[in-house]
């Protein structure tokens, strides 16, 4: 037994969370620089209400809209500049994953050197972040309860993570309403992202009595809307949507507590190279990271399936929800191993992970 | 569905959690002064491995052992004075809830004027307080998790709580063996304060779905040692100890969240007056909280007593452990009705609770 804890984020819940927040927005100053992405913030309404609130408190505010998905550090540093020209007191990011993760690479910089992109991702800079603030827009990422930010490199246009304390936001708003406008192809990758967390945290060792408290939340909630999601088209009711954010976030406790395993620093490539979908990415090595628990954690694997209804249930969602048109070579695949050295994720694998075991999982997907 | 959220405190749990913080610890500052009782803290192991860390870290510290259980406020105001004249840049407590509380007024305290507490009791002290640190040596308060604290005024001999977000604690460790040195009754009526938290949080407004999961881990783990020692002299094997503490830790995330109901404030009189134990004192009212549950939240109380083995279980086990000989006349019970008005406690009991109820329930269990 353990009780290992830290989620320092302050999170309200609920339909219209933020409407009722402009004394708490008012307590972090009175200039903020808000970053969204070109349209999920406007449409979900989580602008809007944002904007009511902050009028209400007055809260003078600029916005940076300029944050694409898997978003370039350079992006974080622009909008780190823009909150020192605004002498922006904080910062609140509105969107999905990638504009929350870029909140938080922004928020650290702005209290610093604006350009020091390499000190950001080694987590050495010298003061601590501006105070932050996440409203969520997807059920997927659980960024808004992570520590967690992957941001494009500019030069080589890799994916890479950070993971520290000074990037926990201090309040973070989860509506539910705000997914509601999510289509349907996102909307399944990143249901599938959420259960990735929730999946390969399960078999960290990390994964004590906390997470996994958490872990048996989150998963039968994602994968009801998964398996809704696998047998009809379109787009499930309100009440499950609910339930797919609320596991995601629940999902993302998990993630906070544990970090992933091979199938998020696998999905990066594919992402950058092929342009799948981040969770969709992840999702394709499920089955494998599965199997392998099967085989070297048993009792978890057991215990994850009797949550999820049956191994033969999630293999079935999976296999239905789950598809890439990723085909390459051997060379190709060979030339990934020196990146799969040292990764921190192959550790968190059960039975351990190497590159070539990285390379046999791409020859046995995606070989020509 | 809800996902309201916010225990920032890092807690590190398991055997020898203490010894291997130097580092963190030193993060701190380089001086320190540690609250402890009498003898607590020296009897478990607690003290030695913390000043082992501290020596360490070369962290240089006083040790104020002057905390009583039912900690008087001019107690925390001259632990405070004690940091203050040895420049403390952070306070560690090490004990039951009396001196995690204690610690935690002191920490508050340190930072303004020592003086001020009334206005520590009101949570306008001007200034936030001192780092804290808590080391926890009972299975019961929970307070590592909670932004609680339960002081007793000097002129009236009555306890008073303070919940405010400047009472959480920085760094909690837990580390079960410390309250393997606890003797028999303590540690039934610290388990029985465990449980009133789980069991009063329950049915509190504020219960949503994370407290809800903690309550769900925190019930099992406490319910069984007590049936163990409703059952049993002496004490309960190790594990069954580290269940209970660490259960207690889970019923205190509950608390964090929901507050207590009335058990809490009207134990408060029987420990006053009647030097019944804290957990012992609130437990005497859990038979009639229960009851209200059942008649206004048929739902949860079904949960509950689903979770805890049946309703025949719990009132079974708490009929063999709960014992106290307080009798009163009804102009007594009549004489506590004006501390009972507006108590924010009634308003998280189910169906609502006046004063008049509580001098209801003090009748039917006390009256001579």
């Amino acid at each position: 037994m353990d009780f290992n804890f830290l989620m320092p984020v302050k999170v309200i819940s609920g339909e219209g969370c933020v409407l009722k927040s402009a004394k708490l927005l008012r307590s972090l100053g009175r200039r903020c620089l808000i970053m969204t992405s070109r349209s999920a913030a406007k449409t979900s309404g989580a602008l809007d209400d944002l904007i009511s609130t902050l009028e209400e408190a007055k809260i003078n505010y600029t916005i940076f809209s300029e944050i694409s998905p898997n978003p370039l550090l350079s992006q974080c540093q622009a909008a780190a500049y823009a909150a020192q020209l605004c002498r922006s007191q904080f910062i609140i990011g509105v969107g999905g994953g990638s504009v929350m993760d870029a909140a938080k690479a922004a928020a650290w910089l702005a209290n610093n050197n604006c350009s020091a992109g390499e000190k950001l991702m080694k987590g050495e800079l010298r003061h601590g972040p501006l105070p932050l603030v996440l409203i969520g827009t997807t059920a997927g990422t659980g960024s808004e309860v992570t520590p967690a930010a992957v941001l494009t490199m500019d030069k080589t246009g890799q994916k890479r993570s950070i993971t520290h304390h000074n990037c926990f936001a201090d309040i973070a708003f989860a509506d539910p309403r705000y997914t509601y406008t999510v289509n349907r192809d996102h909307t399944v990758s990143a249901a599938l992202d959420a259960f990735s967390h929730a999946v390969e945290g399960w078999f960290a060792p990390a994964c004590g009595d906390l997470p996994t408290a958490f872990g048996e939340k989150a998963l039968p909630l994602i994968l009801e809307g998964l398996e809704w999601m696998s047998e009809n088209d379109g787009l499930p009711e309100k009440e499950m949507r609910d339930k797919l954010y609320y596991g995601s976030l629940w999902a993302g406790m998990v993630l906070n507590a544990t970090g992933t395993a091979f199938p998020h620093p696998l999905g990066y490539i594919l992402t950058e190279e092929y342009s799948v979908p981040h969770g969709m990415a992840c999702a394709v090595f499920l089955p494998a990271l599965l199997e392998r628990a099967e085989k070297y954690c048993k009792d978890r694997a057991e215990r994850l399936y009797s949550l999820c209804g049956g191994r033969d249930r999630v293999f079935a969602i999976l296999g239905r929800l789950v598809s890439h048109n990723v085909r390459m070579g051997s060379e190709q695949i060979e030339s990934y191993k020196p990146r799969w050295e040292g990764v921190k994720n192959f550790e968190r694998t059960p039975g351990g992970f190497t590159a070539e075991d990285a390379a046999g999982v791409f020859r046995s997907l995606f070989l020509d």
